[in-house]
């Protein structure tokens, strides 16, 4: 059944970079030490897979709050790397699949890869794969061993592998010895308060002197903790309403947290 | 399977409205303050999926309890919308089918919303789409990782996608990790005292000073916590041997609500 | 799967009375005040569907001890209602099937009577019609999930539907959330003392005078909580071996109490 | 599935006596008063069965600790009865049938005897045709189910049902409902000291001045609960090795009980 | 499926004496009183078989720790028995079959015993047949119910079959009530110092002088209850690089009892 | 099914060396007398299979943290022993295959050993093999009952078999009652200080006077407990960025360990 499974799904060399894009819909704003630093990690991690004959096979997994920008940075890991065979495996892809479909499909990828010199294979929000649900809890186990192997699978000789999973739930991956099979594992955080100032300084919607007191709102209003992808929904719906040029101002922005909370 | 399933699903464009107006046969009573807040809310969310470029997608989902009027709102904020494509996706008509075959309709819609350039997609009675039962717990895993997805997934650029789920169980939503996939959550209440006061005003089926004290045996004899449609039933229910064009007497309102609690 | 079970289930128009005669074979015994305004909120039910535009579909559930007469009752509301269509939804016809299959029947029935005017739906004894056992428990949750959304569904305009269900596991329904979906909830109960004489009185075995020791006699040897259904059968019990036209001694009586606690 | 395994089993009228008398290759030993009473209240339910119009349908359950006599006495009661159809359930003949196939001959055994003007249906072992195990606990539902519906569900007008249930789990019974759907429970002890003499009396096979001092030794070195079946079994080991005619002395007696505790 | 799997298990009348050998590859060993009791008890439970009438059918489990001779024993009661039909029901010929297989392999050698005028039948690792684990608890409840239908099952008018179970988790047993489906219940024991001295004798591998305090190293470094497969395994182990005709010495002995610890 | 999958699986005779060799990459660091004894032990247990005709099947399980070298010892023994048949059972070339497809592969191993003089089967990850994960726990009942029975199975008579398991959940094997199975379990250890420090000598990336302070960063930032695969990775990261023949200085190497923890 699996094996049938493997064989109906064609072959896909690389992802067209546009696919990639998609991750990183509002860019990489400059959010200060902390974001330069997880990037950089990445960017040495991919060099030294490139380089040493040593380990030609790493694997990274970012785990953080939902919305920290985990997808986005993996993306841009991968873009930046330039190998030839880039790969995301993301369940929106599956939808409905079963869950032997799904683990063929995604063995798919890793037997693909493993035909390139050098690939980097993105496993997106690992939680969502995995089928999971707190209640329960309840998770597919197919996929779950699938991935237990493929993660810490070498590739043939000469070939080599980088892979980058991302996930927002760091104590259920523990849970599952998933942890264990990433090399390293490195924690994307919410923003704190000087970075979202710096965020919406570079959003430029505010009065730079409105900015401080439009983050104290924040984190008085709404939840303490706030990341990246939230900060950006919700100045944009603020920004509904403000005719063009104008900015936000600090009534309008107390208003939508208000009724969004 | 679950591909034949999503083969064998005929495409359905746009909703009649006929359909949508059967979600509020009793109409939309003013209710007061709190029922117009929410829907402002609602048309103003369906304004920025209009608008904004950049929040192409939105979702938001009305919690409250059994009867509390949310697939009213959910159905006239998509009336309102005029958006060319308006889905309802409920247990209604899928009564008995598979968990497969429901969560391939459910993909279904919204593989032809994205086909138009707005739609709105209403979820109704979200723990019904997920077969929850509180023993156990028991639910589809299947449908509930596919809305996991498909509230999540971005539509094709250039289409804009609006959805709304309606659910009478926040509690468990929060336990499956389904809030956190909506942009927005609201809150639809039970009627305040002054809010029943304003219904059976419009009603016109009480003599008006009779109104405070039908409202005083309401809360006395029956639950404290009155949703609207159970206020419209039980109305409805005490004018039954009221001659026509006759007022319910507070005798007759004070036995009809004995018999039924 | 289920779709084919739909097809092959036949369609059933009405019922013949002789069925829903069954369900009362002891006739409806005058019991007292309780039992009379049982009746009489049935029947205002009955009417309320009958007349009112405003509900086409009102739903009771009869709820109460086993052998209380939920049954009787119900099949006699359906008799006296006269509508057109009358069908009783029960586990005895569907011993051994699949849940598939049960929900399918049990589906049918409500598309059929959706096709009459005015019909009534008895869903005998919902916990059998669930599979439903406290070791676990365990239920079927595809015939809970069907019963939540048929009895909630709205039949198409112009038809008028009356569903009366019965259960003895009150608690259980609750938890199910099935008592939510019925509009009305009644309580049958087991015969008061008073009751108890009525019963005896009416049956006419025992001499008058020993009536009242009869019923002293039934509440110390038996359980103090006596339903109508077995009053019934240890009347009969008792009858054996006294001769035609003589009536049960005080004596005999207590003997067979004795025999079968 | 169920229908087919349905039509699949071939008709069986009626039980040849041989079969029944399986059940008591031991006879019927008269043990005292407690065990003649239950044979006179079993021979009476079915005098009921007979006569009496007002119950077509008459169920008993026996239930008492393993190897008490349950079987032989069920076995007795219908071959006592010379109703026209009488039928022993049993997993004795179902081993490693499908739960779908032996629900489907239980069931088929009842439309059977519907066909017969009189009928005594032994269910013997409940919990082994439910397929029991305390570890879990597991059961089949499915057998179960049917268990429930067809020891409540009436014969057609004009036929009569005895349906004798066997069971060492009266809890087990109680808590998966199958108490209730009985008619009447009765208990079948294990020997008391008294009883136990009048067995070993009856067998001859000590001397009538030991038997006093056989069922001490019986009941201090053993279990001090002897169910008749246990006290059969006994005996005949310490026959062993005991010349023809010959009674069984105390010391062999002794070293036989040691033996086996 | 199970009736097509029974077809399909080809009749194997009887079992050849080399298979049942294998079973005591080291022989029987004389440990002293408690081995040569249970040896006599086996012995005289296949007399009665043999020539008691009324005891047709005889079951007698073996209980004790891993590798405390249980197989051993049942497979001498066998040999010596001298019966023409013997079989030994293991695991080890049925691996990776699945339920309903083995369950109807199992069934198959009952029904080939019931062809034969006497027959022997060993369960060898009963918790292995019922694919038994403690985590959960899991098993096969397929293979249970049939075991404990089997094991009560009497054979037909002039046949006669000898059953011997075995088994190292009495308390599973206990808990899955298949202790109370056999007549007879026996404890095999590890070894008692006394008898490691009997044995350690007997293998003559070590200095008569060496064996008290052969036995003493052995109850102080390794485990203090010391099963006689154990005990032959790890004198073999020490065996190892002593000259041939030499004995082990005790440091050799110490040193290798340390290594395996 | 199983039977059929079986047919399927092609038999595969001996490995080869390359595919051992894999198993030890950076190939065996002398790191102390713990290692040493742990290879003399198997090599020992191997002369013992090749030798004694009263033990041809020998089952050793090495149990120790991730990353300790337990498959690297595992492949060298086989390597070593020169055995004609050695065949390693791992996950990684069954990702995604059902249970019954993988008890088949496993059972194909141990029958195609059995047809060569001498074999040595590496059951390598036993959790992996068995798909464990801790949430539930769930893991393959079927493999488990195959391993259970497989590693006891003596091979043919003149045939020799050396099994080898390796896991790091010495506690879940004991659960599942795997570790009674294997004759001989063994502790592989993470690295002591000392060895740490041959370990880095041996590698020669550090001044030599630089090493006992690099071991105590290590143990301070990191983990104290260092399995010798995790100390290969970190020593070849921290390489990254150091020139050709340059050692790594002890900030740099501190930088690395900062950046992975
Ligand atoms: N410095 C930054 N790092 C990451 N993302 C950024 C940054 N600046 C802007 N973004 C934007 O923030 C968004 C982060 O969303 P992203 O989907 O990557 O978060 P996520 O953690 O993967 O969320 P989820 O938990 O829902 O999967 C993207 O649209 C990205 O373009
Ligand atoms: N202001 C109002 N808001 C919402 N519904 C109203 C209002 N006034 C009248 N109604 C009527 O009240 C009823 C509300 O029922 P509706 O089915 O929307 O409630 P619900 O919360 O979805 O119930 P459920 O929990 O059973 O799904 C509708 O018939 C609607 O026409
Ligand atoms: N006043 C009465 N109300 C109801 N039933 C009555 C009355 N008088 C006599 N009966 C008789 O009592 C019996 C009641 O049994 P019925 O099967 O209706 O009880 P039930 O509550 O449905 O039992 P169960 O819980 O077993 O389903 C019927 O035979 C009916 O004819
Ligand atoms: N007075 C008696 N009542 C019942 N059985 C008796 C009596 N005298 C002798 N016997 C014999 O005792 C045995 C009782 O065994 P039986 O199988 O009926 O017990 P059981 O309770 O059904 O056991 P189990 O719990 O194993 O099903 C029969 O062989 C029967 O012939
Ligand atoms: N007196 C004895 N009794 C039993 N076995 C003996 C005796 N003397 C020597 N042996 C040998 O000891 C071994 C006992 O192993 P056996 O497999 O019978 O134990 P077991 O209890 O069945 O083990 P397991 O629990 O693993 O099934 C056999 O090889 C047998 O030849
Ligand atoms: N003395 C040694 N013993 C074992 N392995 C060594 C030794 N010296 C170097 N190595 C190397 O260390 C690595 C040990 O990794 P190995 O995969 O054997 O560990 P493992 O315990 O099986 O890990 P896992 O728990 O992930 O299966 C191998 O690459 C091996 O070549
Ligand atoms: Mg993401
Ligand atoms: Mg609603
Ligand atoms: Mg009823
Ligand atoms: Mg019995
Ligand atoms: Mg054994
Ligand atoms: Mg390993």
């Amino acid at each position: 059944d699996f094996e049938k499974a493997l064989e109906e799904v064609k072959p896909a060399f690389g992802a067209s970079t546009e696919t990639l894009e998609s991750y990183r819909t509002h860019g990489i704003i400059p959010c200060g030490d902390a974001f330069d630093h997880l990037r950089q990690t990445l960017t040495s991690l991919v060099q030294q897979v490139r380089n040493s004959d040593k380990t030609p096979l790493l694997s990274v997994v970012l785990e953080g709050p939902v919305g920290s920008g985990k997808s986005a940075l993996a993306a841009s890991a991968a873009i930046e790397s330039d190998f030839p065979f880039v790969k995301v495996i993301t369940s929106e892809t599956m939808v409905g699949f079963s869950e032997q479909s799904k683990a063929s499909q995604i063995t798919k990828v890793f037997e693909d890869a493993y035909k390139s010199p050098m690939s980097v294979i993105i496993l997106d929000d690992i939680e969502r794969l995995l089928e999971y649900v707190a209640i329960g809890p309840r998770f597919s186990n197919v996929i779950l061993q699938a991935l237990l192997v493929l993660v810490k699978r070498m590739p043939p000789p000469g070939h080599k592998v980088f892979i980058v999973g991302t996930t927002s739930m760091g104590d259920v991956m523990e849970s599952m010895g998933l942890n264990e099979v990433f090399n390293v594992s490195l924690h994307v955080p919410s923003l704190r308060v000087d970075e979202m100032v710096k965020v919406l300084r570079h959003l430029d919607c505010f009065s730079v002197v409105d900015i401080p007191q439009a983050v104290d709102l924040l984190t008085t209003i709404s939840a303490k903790v706030v990341p990246i992808k939230k900060l950006l929904l919700w100045t944009e719906m603020a920004r509904q309403e403000v005719a063009d040029g104008q900015k936000i101002s600090l009534a309008r922005w107390e208003q939508a947290l208000r009724d969004l909370s």
